[in-house]
């Protein structure tokens, strides 16, 4: 296809409709669906759409327009002509129009808006005519220079502002809406000598200028920095650029008898199947969003427009049959003529999420694998959220808007730098604004709440935290916020960014001080959830336990067993940190022993314990893993009573700990490395684990013991480790007497690249492999996780890397070698049993990309089960 | 085949000849000769050899001897009897025999010898009638229960040596030959009773008894810890025990018409075509050895008796026709007849070895092939050490034998463990010992060089540090050691343990004090040798050089290039340091590029002069490297001299240090880590090459730059450094005018898995890989190179590791890393050149894999440049 032939614009409206749904990468989310509603019947006022991929061109040309794109746009100008009868610029009926920007991913707010344009001194009076009002006609042209010179021209806002209160002020107008045609005429005027001071140029009295300079300007927006930080944020890649969508101006603000609003076809914030939304009267499109006007709830307009509202019931339902998943909608009412100009697929809750998926299926709207596949699994981990304790005394402020449901306590920020600097020195904060914009995101994403004293249930702070699953009330308009003084006032009561504060995203509530939590009760939707994916999935879900406690609550969870019990943690509690310190620094095997001797009643209990609470579950027990120094300490006080208490020199222990020390410690003697050196420290692990097995068994109980050995890097070391695990338990079985021997399967972490690379050898050693993919991430990369924050944001920046691959498995990198060690693995031992214990083990696409390696199962911490559990059946339903 | 039909026995004589040189494996390399000397018509004394395969059964049945393995001894002695018309035991004329070890690689005194086995009380009339001498008969049964006692029973030898004193004063005997008959027959007593209170029984008056026990022994001495650690020092793997070899007694001991001695075909120190030896008259074997008695030089035995000599020479003549390489031979003269008793491959030092090879080629034994793989690469370096300066003023003490040549200065050590434990601190020491002996092997390893007061050129100490190609001065009588107070004594001048000491072990002298050293002049051989190199190998060799010193030295022994020029060496120099750490201490960009500018000139000049050394070959410049703490220091003046210098408080400086510590920095901010956050410094370092090149240029040379990209883990990186680097070349280029512009090739190292996993994608944007193998196997095995020494010795000690991988490649990991990235790479870029640059460079064994691999170059440190050339051709040979 040459350039020349290149398809650059989709056009929608009664003569034809070119796009639709399915073209979202090409025309963007909104684009696409102007298509696809105009298509299917909706009220929608007829537009083109320009391309993402002449986004795209236009970057590559170095902010050019593609040849050839101008006249396709006055090709579709003049369709749009024919089609409403009005012409472009004309003194008539002139043609006025909404440019908009639309990206194939939702990133609200985050893309600059123009409306009215085509409006100019000739138009206007065409306006003024046609619509019969002269004053809504200047209002409008008006509006189109500020926003015409702010977005697409750079101007600063507050030049239109300071002199659009300067007239007021000579005309004695108090509000906007008290300014009479002359006074607006005067604006108009005020408003161009602003915008050619500013820009060097007069306002453009060409509409197909005006509409030239506003494309460019919505492709600009895309590279914006805050554009930038939102897709990283939300992780969007491989996007090559927004679309323009040029559309029909209808006019919300034509009187008391229009009006604009937003709505969702079922509650975001909890699922439930109830038109949700909010509008305002005389009003434009823009103004609901902002959150500038706290807007009516949508129920009111049965009041105010019967017919209307059962206008938009209707077209829920059709966007619903159609669409079959939750809508977020725009529509602007003119003249009691309903328009619908914007629908795309609702951003919810995880609670929302977890419903709607289950009502939809029970409604036939989808079946259960689409169910199951709408629901982020990473969602999930806000159902499983603390909230606050109903019983817990409260000491409410005011109450605000439930935005986002959540719990959060925290101290007041003010501003975003303010919310993101506090909360990396560790604060919990909350975010504290009158109104949030594109600008804040990075200080909402930080803060543990948002708290918005204006704007309404749909407004930028409540979608936005709604996406993320963060705590938000907003338009808590009782609060007084004073950025100066850095205190938030209501009710004559005053807190500082000192004092803690409480919001209930689910109640609205904003509470003084913190307030007592309780686990959630846990929705009949969600277990329905957790059961069809039993169904599919292949993959098993094991957690990541150290203790009895957590054992037991991944186990309500529906954990499979245990996939990395680390044994280090036991060592440090208060009564065995100093025999672990005196085995450390003694200086022959004897002594050692000796101080092993006093550990061993300790790690058996602790192992009684999880093998109980995980009755007829596989455990599997990670041997010590870190170097020794990390249970010294550098101490003087503690190194003082250590010597007392050995009756040894403290020279003797500083000594130790220095000799102890490591250059590399990531990469030192730790792990198995520990067991090749002091083989006694394995043994009395080995027999704490075994002991603790034969005390299970002689309480009923179905231990299931798993030995796992660490950081193994080559087969004669596990053959060799191997070895006296087994004959330790011989000996415990021997001394067992006539009892059924123990039989407990001995394996190893595959978390070294060597071992991968080798694993066929190693495999010939082992019952089974675990894929420690924290350490493998840190050795395959040659990058050390405590310190790689000095340049990962860079790297993420610079887009060398997409994402932190301690987060999200590097499946290219990282993972071939999994995919490497599974496959040699299985190619020297038929049964071998593969998992994965690092923190990927979690993340829904490191565990898809776990089950097309054909792993046979995960582990995660406790929250994290659930969400493995849905991201094990999506990767099975996926890859079928 | 069965267990009994296993042949066990291999018997070499008259009657017939089983063995053969090529079963070295299975009759040990001992074994193996003696039947090939019997079967070129060399008087050999009968006998037979069991198999090392017997040796591994009695291990594996832990210390039984396979069932019918006495079976086969008798047959064989049987044979013997029939042979030599002696009898086993018999009262008439008994079969006398030795007992020896000898595995499939030569280990010097590693194993354990019983001479004279087959006396009893009995056999003992019936030799010394057979032989008419009484008193050599009761001398030969003394000598077999003091060595029986001590080598297969455990006696200690001081308890035969004291009751040795005991008699010899009782009869007033002085020396040990002053005994008499009746004195030799109380000794016998007494060393019967000795061995019955040692060992609970009586001395076994049945051969076959003392023949089964001291195949026993043999078969232990396989695994005691002197033998394991001889293995361990060499890199001897894979053998699986040592043979026995029985074979009739000669006795060199019959008096003054007998001797014995040891010999070389040709001068083991330096090659010369000269027969070499030493012998001593009425003594018995090991006499030699040991180095109990100072030999005398084999050329006196012309004087001695002529007309043996000559059979030796004959002997020598038939050997090297035969074997077509140096021989090392031991013989024995009883009553005026020569017998050989054993040959074997001659240990050499490398110029020796150089020479040997090159003039078995001249004569015509050899093709050049065998000539070069006949060098062990590694003993190149021998040549290329610095010798003491002929013109150097030398306080010189004694002169004792030329034993090992080289130069060495060190202190006194008067222990192996005293050597292994100061050298370990860093001390260059001297091994000063009467004699050195088996247990002393690690401490010789250890020190600079080896001294000795007694014991000849064939002594032990001699042939082992021969064999390392370690400076040993030998048998110099008229050093005093006095063990007790640590110190020697020399013509009255007496040196501590803090007191230098030089020795030359190619003129024999020990001299007082350090004395100036000198470069080495290199041989004729040396040369031809070099170039036969030259003519086989496939990869070419650079070398690894920072400055144009190292680069002109290295050019000279020649490189072909420079593989890997660092560049953070050049940062340290005095003038620079400081403004690199200004550089470090900035806080802007441009405070950054202001330090960097300082820096540039440096930097250019440093290139100039190593472009300019390298006129016409490459030479690949590595991007700076570590992290940037490495420059900072932690003193406190320094530090305040910085923050002076600055203008800045030290608090700032000691900040800026606390902030830039990692907990990993081999895994931290560094290499191509610092060019994606500071990219000033690659485009300081970039431009600094360039301008070097384009000076280089007007001076006529021929300047061929490479730049080099560490620490690279993905294409995305590298892509984007290199459009940074291409940037800085291009501006230089313009800035240059009409000038050809510069075209300098970019390339990576492969240090990280992660690199050679994506090699494919990374080749894409690269014109050169460069294995980085230091930092590959630290990644690839987990280990921190730093802190490795804390369980590598335990690892080596199990078995674990065969070596070092820091010193020899680990082929089938981190080998298997090369391979992968070598061959993705190719795969996506055809002529992608590969080396490597990792010390492994110069290292033979790694050399052969990297031939195989398909690299293109090796590069490695100057002086192991002509190893590398010998080892590329050596694996070109072999590969064929």
């Amino acid at each position: 296809m040459t350039i020349e032939s290149l398809k650059r614009i989709y056009y929608f409206g009664k003569t034809r409709s070119e796009g639709s749904k399915d073209m979202k990468e090409l025309l963007g989310g909104k684009g696409a669906n102007l298509g696809e509603m105009t298509s299917i019947g909706l009220p929608v006022p007829p537009g083109f759409t320009i391309t993402t991929e002449s986004c795209a061109e236009y970057n590559q040309l170095n902010g050019t327009l593609p040849e050839h794109l101008m006249q396709e746009v006055h090709t579709n100008i003049e369709m749009l002509e024919q089609e409403t009868g009005k012409n472009f610029g004309s003194e008539n009926n002139p043609l006025v129009v909404s440019v908009r920007s639309g990206a194939a991913a939702s990133m609200p707010g985050m893309m600059d808006t123009v409306l009215n344009l085509g409006l100019t001194d000739k138009a206007l009076d065409g306006l003024a005519t046609a619509f019969g009002n002269r004053r809504f006609a200047l209002d409008a042209y008006r509006r189109l220079i500020n926003m015409f010179g702010d977005v697409v021209m750079g101007v600063a806002h507050e030049e239109f502002e300071s002199e659009f209160d300067r007239i007021k002020e000579e005309c004695g107008a108090e509000l906007d809406t008290d300014l009479d045609e002359s006074g607006l005429e005067k604006l108009i005027e005020a408003y161009k000598k602003v915008y050619k001071t500013n820009t060097g140029e007069e306002f453009p009295q060409d509409p197909y200028q005006q509409l030239e300079k506003s494309i460019k300007a919505v492709f600009d927006s895309w590279n914006i920095p805050r554009a930038i930080r939102y897709r990283e944020i939300n992780e969007i890649t491989g996007l090559t650029g927004t679309a323009v969508n040029v559309q029909t101006m209808v006019f919300g603000n034509m009187g008391e008898d229009s009006g604009t609003g937003v709505a969702f076809t079922r509650n975001p914030s909890t699922g439930e199947n109830k038109f949700y939304g909010e509008f305002l009267i005389n009003a434009q499109g823009e103004d609901v969003v902002a959150g500038i006007r706290t807007p009516k709830n949508i129920d009111e307009m049965s009041v105010w427009k019967s017919d209307i509202y059962e206008q938009l019931l209707e077209t829920k339902r059709i966007l619903e049959d159609h669409y079959r998943e939750m809508q977020d909608i725009e529509f602007t009412i003119e003249r009691e003529a309903l328009y619908v100009l914007q629908t795309r697929t609702g951003k919810r809750t995880g609670e929302a999420a977890v419903k709607i998926a289950v009502d939809m299926f029970v409604e036939g709207h989808i079946n259960k694998t689409d169910a199951l596949l709408r629901i982020p699994a990473n969602d999930l981990t806000q159902l499983l959220l603390p909230t606050f304790d109903p019983k817990a005394e409260r000491d409410v402020l005011t109450t605000g808007l439930p935005a986002s449901p959540g719990a959060a306590s925290g101290k007041p920020a003010f501003t975003a730098e303010e919310a993101v600097e506090r909360s990396e020195q560790g604060e919990s904060v909350i975010l504290v604004r009158k109104e949030t914009s594109p600008e804040d995101v990075s200080g909402m994403h930080s803060a543990a709440g948002i708290l918005t004293s204006t704007g309404g249930m749909t407004s930028h702070a409540a979608v936005v935290a709604r996406g993320w699953g963060k705590c938000c009330v907003a338009g808590a308009g009782k609060i007084e916020i004073n950025e100066g003084s850095m205190t938030i006032s209501v009710n004559g009561r005053t807190f500082g960014s000192d004092d803690i504060i409480s919001i209930d995203g689910t109640s609205g509530e904003v509470i003084a001080g913190p307030v007592a939590t309780l686990d959630p009760e846990l929705s009949e939707e969600f277990h329905a959830v957790m059961e069809w994916a039993d169904e599919y999935r292949k993959l098993k879900v094991r957690t990541n336990a150290d203790t009895s406690n957590d054992a037991i609550r991944a186990r309500d969870f529906g954990a499979q067993g245990i996939g990395l019990c680390r044994t280090e943690h036991m060592f440090f509690e208060d009564d065995r940190i100093t025999d672990m310190r005196e085995m450390i620094l003694a200086e022959t095997e004897a002594e050692r022993r000796a101080a092993l001797d006093k550990l061993l009643p300790h790690q058996r209990s602790d192992f009684t314990g999880i093998l109980t609470a995980m009755d007829g579950l596989p455990v599997t027990v990670r041997l010590l893993d870190p170097p020794l120094h990390e249970f010294l300490t550098h101490e003087d006080a503690i190194q003082q009573e250590l010597a007392d208490h050995m009756g040894i020199s403290i020279e003797k222990v500083k000594s130790r700990v220095e000799q102890l020390h490591e250059s590399n410690p990531m990469l030192g003697h730790r792990g198995c490395r520990l067991s090749v050196t002091y083989p006694e420290i394995l043994e009395m692990q080995v027999r704490a684990i075994a002991e603790a097995a034969i005390e299970c068994r002689k309480n009923g109980i179905d231990a299931k013991p798993e030995i796992m050995i660490p950081l193994i890097g080559s087969a004669k070391e596990l053959s060799l480790l191997r070895t006296r695990v087994e004959q330790t338990i011989a000996s415990i079985n021997e001394a067992n007497g006539d009892q059924q021997p123990l039989d407990i399967p001995i394996g190893t972490m595959i978390e070294i690249p060597r071992a991968a690379l080798t694993a066929d050898e190693i495999a010939r050693h082992a019952d089974f492999f675990s894929f420690g993919t924290n350490d493998l991430t840190q050795m395959t990369f040659g990058f050390s996780r405590d310190d790689v924050n000095t340049f990962l944001p860079d790297y993420i920046k610079q887009e060398i890397l997409l994402c932190d691959p301690f987060q999200s498995l590097d499946t290219s990198g990282v993972g071939q070698l999994v995919e490497m060690g599974t496959n040699k693995g299985r190619s020297a031992h038929d049964n071998l049993k593969v998992g994965i214990c690092g923190e990927h083990g979690g993340d829904p696409a490191s565990i898809n990309f776990c089950h097309n390696a054909g792993l046979d199962y995960v582990s995660c911490s406790p929250f994290r089960v659930p969400v493995a559990r849905l991201a094990t059946a999506q990767a099975a339903i996926k890859n079928t």
